[in-house]
């Protein structure tokens, strides 16, 4: 396999995960980011992995190069995950799809997560340059799109907030138990969501013992959320906020009820919709926390309905890195493979 | 002056403003719960005022003393902070209020909050045994209330969610701007605000990187935000939520507007509601953070409208222990006895 | 294999390594503490490994038992761990060894880590119930004593400065690289170093910003790191500190270096005593810090000498929750049972 | 007054304390800096002081100007903060110090802290263009230099690390009660003492769970330790380390006694040193901990004798932005206009 944007927290996580995995093995790393710079072996650019010990677990001493995907191919990976923005996504995707034995493609970035174009082009500001590709890239949520992996060439990872709202969403709107009214997502992330990228409100100082919303009615997750619930657009509020954490989304739905709709039946709908994931956990009115998933692959989703029946608020929670970024991949990668659902994952 | 329950965490601020308070000075202190078991006098409960400068700036001396009302009463207050539970509280303000010469009471819990003895006792699941002094407790929230203070015997300092929501919701409903369908207060509250008893949520290994939601249709604040901002509590829904901070509480709080209202008239109505607060900051579209406001007596209030129109987020920010609790109890105190309406709280 | 003392943090560590080992598989856990209290299945005790997930990794129905030593025998495994306090284990060792065919053991605690009871007496302050196993109880710290564990019964876990502590001096010791003078070490220590009971200076709010020294020249580590490493107890000064961290130890440790000693010969002294270790990592001038080895079974060790070469700074960095207790018990598990090194603790 | 350096931690502390003073004005604020770059008013600089209050304590709208000293002194101040570096310092002082009329000046830099040019040098590594004022200048701890204020027209503020040192250490420097053998002071920092430029280590998934050493044997407060307590600086090791919290530090002093010292002796002269400070309290046996000094100028000191009676631990804390900072060099102001010793600083 190969990683594109190594020294990420993306990508810091799914070497984590690799280490632990019987069936893959990093043949090429490329980071062209400014963290980490000056790094040229992968023990350099990440601390856990620092050369030293008699038997380190990945191979310390590999090269990392920034560069085109000529590189990243000449390696002959199977797969390649992307864990860089959607602009250089949007460059390295149909390159290495169209390499003469190409390897397939997990995209971390949000460039192949709508089925149209211009819903792309109008949250993301920019022009989709391989519009050809979005109708064969697999939404890569195994909990609604697990049959689809096995064949799939491309997936496009969900947003990690998009996972959480998703989890809350989809079993109920699919239900048909969404009333009329607004759907607010309320959502509380910590500050790997944001990247390692340098900026003000992320320096300790400023956000030890702070919290702040952001991105109000323009976040980008905003549409793939109801994109991928069945949610139309127009009913949905989804709002961000940044924790003093480093790592766990912690969602917030408030969902009106249609008429008539059981406690019961609520129940039923999400033990149903997850019976088979191997990494959503319903947990019913104990509400989760992000303790109970940090650092794993699960996402949790508990719920309480108000005492006249009317609206549902169910929480849901899951680490950012894992569940919202890699450890996901890595299960797409596995399904897409054939491999034990959760190789890597526990 | 004197305080009831000096060494909980509003206690504490409270006597780290009095002694930038040009005219209040403390002459007796009770302390029945274990924080600070054993200590004996001030200096002793309150590391920050420990003995041992040339020159303290409080009576570290003063000896601090579990008991009755009526040792409070013997060292002749002319004001009492009760920084204590409604339990306690319900015992207290009738006992001091009888005395010969009775000080004047700033009551910080919940037991005085309602005009209405019985929503107190659904809420609270404890019945009320002062219910006839309901009817004169001023209910201390400046913003709205600062008239009625210089004649007050009974001040009832606000909840610190309630001052959150409030902000951002009185207003709005006072101009008749609140349109159809719920509103929702989403709040985010550092862990100060469950006070210094010891939990097993709030060890430091459990809450540092944790999140969660609790108390889901069920909080105590939620009747006492409907009751004082004019909103009918059927249509709220108040959530909070455990942050892992030590102070502030930020409330999301989503509104539907009515038809019609323009992006001028909120702007007109927040302008005009706080224009003569001291300690109520508008900020318009720029969102508070709770960084703008820790260990200060400030509530921001900042807000977005939906494009369409239909919709209003506000973001209010307020530090729990200052204008959520002892800030607050000292601007009520300000005002009661005609002094700056600042001092102290600079 | 079976557990005493599942709830606390070092038996969570332990469950959480358990489900990445191929051939262990927890048959009996129990647990006497107040956390999670009212606990009667794995999957309520530790909300990591909730049910409701489809494939849960670990048998979340397995029922934690208060009890005595018979309930854990019944179970017959081959191996306990006991992540208790010295006081519990010295109840338990005798009575698990004596059983007719009885399981190894492995103890978290102080119990059995000086070979002579006095010593613990002094330190510890009660008797010692059990000397007649102190003989033959392995000190179980691998990059001392890896040939001595395939044959031990009783395996006594480091305590988690005392690992942080000799992995710097013990190969100068062994070096004879000490000059004359005081050795100094001070550490510093996440929280759950202190375990879950609840304490009003692991509060959060007490704790979140804060840092103090304790146990100045009495803690019980201090006799462990002279006794383990060959350094006179007379001329050692251990200094442990409080973090506002989770996890992780950090510990600075000042030498005097005997004179000639050069850098060429500290580099090799090091390089020479880990050289067989899986887990420690010499990294030289590069100085550790918690984040490269959080989360992981690494203690790593750098250092710089005085430019008159006449002092050497030595960091080193563990995470006090796994190579600290539960990853170096299981780490010793493994050599026991001849096992590969490294299962689990990736 | 003026400050240069507005929007960094120390000037932004300074305005803090200003508000409470009640014979300082802020009349000219300068910001060089990228933070809160593009402010324009001091209500945008600062989100503490915000526009929007019915009464603010500060002037808002007093405008930011980058530039140089003829704007500063264009507005007449009679004393100037300087929150910079070194750099700048050594340009404005001279400066300033060349007006007409000119305002007196307290350096917040290391750029006046020695009286000897080849030291700065040395350890700055930079030139010293200014030594004509480093006899002139006065080391501005209250504690040992107190006299020399009122008539100082350069006073150049200590560095945090040292006046936490030399707390622990002049008083037994100067009363010959150290022993022979290295001294070592190992400190422990909260990040805003790296300032507020961004670094990698300072971003908050890096530094939050984290600690870490640095500057070994290189630190530049160390000659300042030595030079102004009196020990010969090649007996004194200093490593500072970073903390994850935003303030204070934290600074475990070890100290050889002489032969003969007693406890009684020690505690003599610590109080006997410190008997006329405001800001510096002698704890004795009790240790201080960040909290008892965070937001406060208090510097607490404790101790603790091995039971050989040869070696002291000495534990210091001071806020390191006000003691260590901004708030000494308002005691200093104070000091040298002849106000109140505590104006602004309680």
């Amino acid at each position: 396999m190969g990683i594109l944007g190594l020294t990420g927290y993306a990508g810091q996580e799914l070497v984590r995960r690799l280490v632990r995995h019987p069936h893959l093995r990093l043949v090429a790393a490329q980071s062209s980011g400014r963290t980490g710079a000056g790094a040229r072996r992968l023990g350099e650019a990440l601390p856990e992995f620092a050369a030293g010990a008699a038997n380190a677990p990945v191979d310390v001493g590999l090269e990392i190069v920034p560069g085109a995907p000529e590189a990243m191919l000449a390696a002959r990976p199977d797969v390649v995950f992307l864990c860089v923005p959607h602009e250089p996504a949007l460059e390295w995707v149909p390159a290495l799809l169209a390499a003469p034995r190409p390897p397939r493609v997990i995209d971390l970035s949000g460039a192949f997560r709508f089925s149209d174009a211009a819903l792309f082009e109008h949250w993301y500001g920019v022009p989709h340059s391989a519009p050809q590709l979005l109708a064969e890239a697999v939404y890569g949520w195994p909990e609604k799109n697990r049959a689809l992996l096995p064949a799939a060439r491309l997936v496009s990872n969900p947003g990690c907030y998009a996972t959480a709202a998703n989890t809350a969403l989809w079993p109920l709107a699919q239900s048909g138990f969404l009333g009329a009214g607004a759907v607010i997502c309320d959502a509380k992330s910590g500050a790997s969501g944001a990247g390692r990228a340098l900026r003000d409100d992320l320096h300790f100082v400023e956000l030890a013992g702070n919290c702040s919303a952001y991105g109000l009615f323009q976040h980008r997750h905003t549409p793939e959320i109801a994109h991928h619930s069945g949610l139309p657009l127009a009913r949905l509020t989804f709002t961000p906020h940044l924790l003093p954490a480093s790592r766990g989304i912690l969602a917030t739905t408030y969902v009106p009820l249609a008429p008539g709709v059981t406690a019961e039946q609520v129940t039923e709908s999400y033990r149903q919709a997850y019976a088979e994931a191997w990494f959503t956990r319903v947990t019913g009115p104990r509400l989760p926390a992000l303790h109970g998933v940090a650092h794993t692959n699960y996402c949790d989703v508990g719920w309480k309905i108000a005492p006249d029946g009317r609206q549902l608020i169910a929480v849901t929670a899951l680490d950012n890195l894992v569940k919202g970024a890699a450890g996901q991949a890595l299960e797409n990668c596995n399904l897409m493979f054939g491999f034990s659902p959760a190789a890597g994952l526990l």
